[in-house]
């Protein structure tokens, strides 16, 4: 059986006159697009443009549900009410919804932005509400979260389909847990070597962390940062060695 | 046959800690509910709990979209474009709609609110791309309009059912226009007045103008303003008119 | 020699459409008037008319600067780096100066909103970044914060001139902090029994903590929340007592 | 005598995450900054940066005063009240003084943007509204204006002093208005047609219409739009041309 693993990428990120990413580029490359809904990036005309090219490529479309929070791009820590947080999610989450019908598409998965993304592997709280929102959404909703985080078994546990991801670009401490960006060597800038990581994990679940160790890491799906530099290029040099050592790139999402 | 007409009010303009209307006891006097969506007044846990009360108590739901324009209250025109337009009215149909389905209701109408209403009552450009958005977006849905607004043949044409409403205190001119805000007289304040020129419109379809001459006006709605001081004196004289005189309130919206 | 207290507000809390406070009433009783720079609350045009109506009564204006949070009210935590927060803070003092020179007064002081209050009350990180937007800016600005919190020592060892407050409804614990909202008694209702609380602070620097012991506490200004619902019985109960006891309400900032 | 004539260009309009525009290159080539306060464009954190780099290069700094639109980077025209307006106004400069001064500059005169900049050239209500602004936060301040726009005549009656300019790369009719954007050949990309055009205009204060007619322009300052592709490229062609046939390129504004 021809082992699979998914490509995703954070898309639909400009904002009325800026723009941000290479989205045309990208969307030849990965199988999932973690669309901005509004809130940290992302004006309604863009964000159907950008839907519209995923479904013409066929690539799935996730909701990148945020903190609201445009000036600090969803990346700055924030203390939401669980009521708030809930209502934000549900309305995120609907506002794609539509404009992906409009696209000719649909919101298959939910990844979590930023902030919220890193605050929801931790805190059990925020993270209740981010699955609690997705129940009352739309149960078929999947979330997507870093390989390993408690947030995912909170959203198995209320019924949700999960998948666990892995950075492309990122270290890995021996736990098996991202190395700090604070940390020297935290991200890997080499397009060649970031590659032979990913074919060596989608093929053998296996990855070395940063003290020479060999770890296990489940990640269906691989995140290719969208808004760093090398993207694209990281980009075509992981896509190329997973085709060439015969692993097939697909979405995780039913079509 | 029982006459019947549909009270509607602008609800969900509270924003973050600023509250705005007296939604709870609105809520009991008028069957439909134009909700604000966000982009001028509203935002997403206040908006849930508004729609909570109007399928509580079931009171008919409609998207009540605007430009994006917060600190003018969605008052101000704005010459925005039309691949903006639709994918704005887009992402706030959908936002509401998802809401709505969460807090166990649906959304049956659209209703622009202030500039954009008035806009495209008059401005067929931004009136088309409204109607466009809305057949995108969910070509049940039923667009609400100033009675003999131009925009809502433009709707009909392109296939939506539309639904024409009356200012309850609101003057109008012999040609059956509302007479400008800048008119003095425009706006009627005496809650008994209100009622018996409604009560009179229900019945009859007739209405007294400006100059004392009776004109005809064909009204499925009756607009309460829910920001205005009187608001809820008016509602409730209206309503209690309107139900003295044999006529019932409900929604033109299918159950 | 004759005591003298000051009492201040958050006024210009309205937003657009949106009121908040009984802003006219409460500047007939305060001496000094914290107002929103536009972050939390608070547009330009209704800046200016705060402004200008804390000219006419001649009551002291202070920078009410907060995170850029317009629809958690600057009530919500957030981790700001400090490039933006210094950044910020000059932003919104500067802004405030100049429409408070158009309104013919001038901003004597700086007190932060909401999250960011409570965060540099306990935050060195972000406490030094306040202390140091305000030297950059305006270092005759006077810093006004919770009596006893560490971010005052910090902004007079940075050449500040600062002023500690107390705050008329809120219990105290025996280490004279606030007593948290979450416990039961936090805030106190009764006019009278602040009033008589205040009277006392203000006479001899004491007042009774939660378990009945008596701290003393330095407070030069007394805090009477603007958006509490009997902000305007309280204000007047405290001026009323303070002014029947000798105490003369006048702001610490020179004329 | 050398002929002297300034260069000015929109800078500082990046926000949050996203950039917009060379600031570094073109802070190199103009002799005036157009700096975004934060209405269409600019976070206080950027807006200081560019600030503090305009300040090392010696370049004057503008504010660039914008209706409140973000998402429409200012470029939609708004129906703003004169009370909104002027204070908005107010609101900006005062923001942008405070930064400049800590970056140790100045704003030396006002350049609205965008649609505001196009309405007021023929509105005298909102150009009065800006007018009025500029007055009351600081009368020194220089609004510059389209060349032969009524505007001008509006601050001047005012005590303003004016700088009236060009547009280096769009044509102008034979009244010596812009041809409109929506005309075959409005915008004209070849950098050394350009310059030459730009050379004439500065030693003569000619320039050709787009009906090959000659007609004098009265322009003391040169625009170059920060925003095109080319304006890096139309800016090194403008200035070496001008450097070339001897006019100095200065900022009007006093030292």
């Amino acid at each position: 059986m021809t082992p699979t693993i998914d490509l995703n990428s954070d898309l639909g990120e400009s904002y009325g006159a800026w723009t941000m990413g290479e989205d045309e580029t990208l969307l030849g490359l990965v199988s999932s697009a973690n669309v901005a809904c509004g809130f940290h990036a992302g004006d309604p005309a863009g964000i159907l443009r950008t839907l519209k090219a995923a479904a013409a490529r066929g690539v799935a479309v996730g909701a990148h549900v945020s903190y609201p929070d445009r000036v600090g791009f969803g990346r700055r820590d924030m203390d939401v009410a669980s009521e708030e947080l809930v209502a934000d999610v549900i309305y995120q989450i609907g506002a794609l919804q539509r404009l992906a019908a409009v696209a000719g598409t649909r919101v298959a998965y939910v990844k979590p932005h930023g902030a919220l993304y890193n605050r929801i592997a931790a805190d059990p709280r925020q993270g209740r509400d981010v699955v609690e929102a997705m129940v009352l959404a739309d149960p078929t909703l999947i979330l997507m979260g870093l390989a390993g985080a408690p947030v995912l078994r909170l959203a198995e546990d209320a019924g949700l389909r999960t998948v666990s991801e892995a950075f492309a670009d990122r270290a890995y401490t021996p736990a098996g847990a991202l190395l700090s960006r604070r940390e020297a060597g935290a991200v890997i800038h080499d397009p060649d070597r970031v590659a032979a990581r990913m074919a060596r994990l989608a093929a053998s679940g296996e990855i070395e962390a940063v003290d020479g160790s060999i770890i296990r890491l489940r990640a269906e799906s691989i995140c290719i940062h969208g808004d760093s530099p090398g993207a694209v290029a990281i980009a075509k040099a992981v896509r190329a060695r997973l085709e060439a050592e015969g692993v097939a790139i697909r979405s995780f999402a039913p079509a």
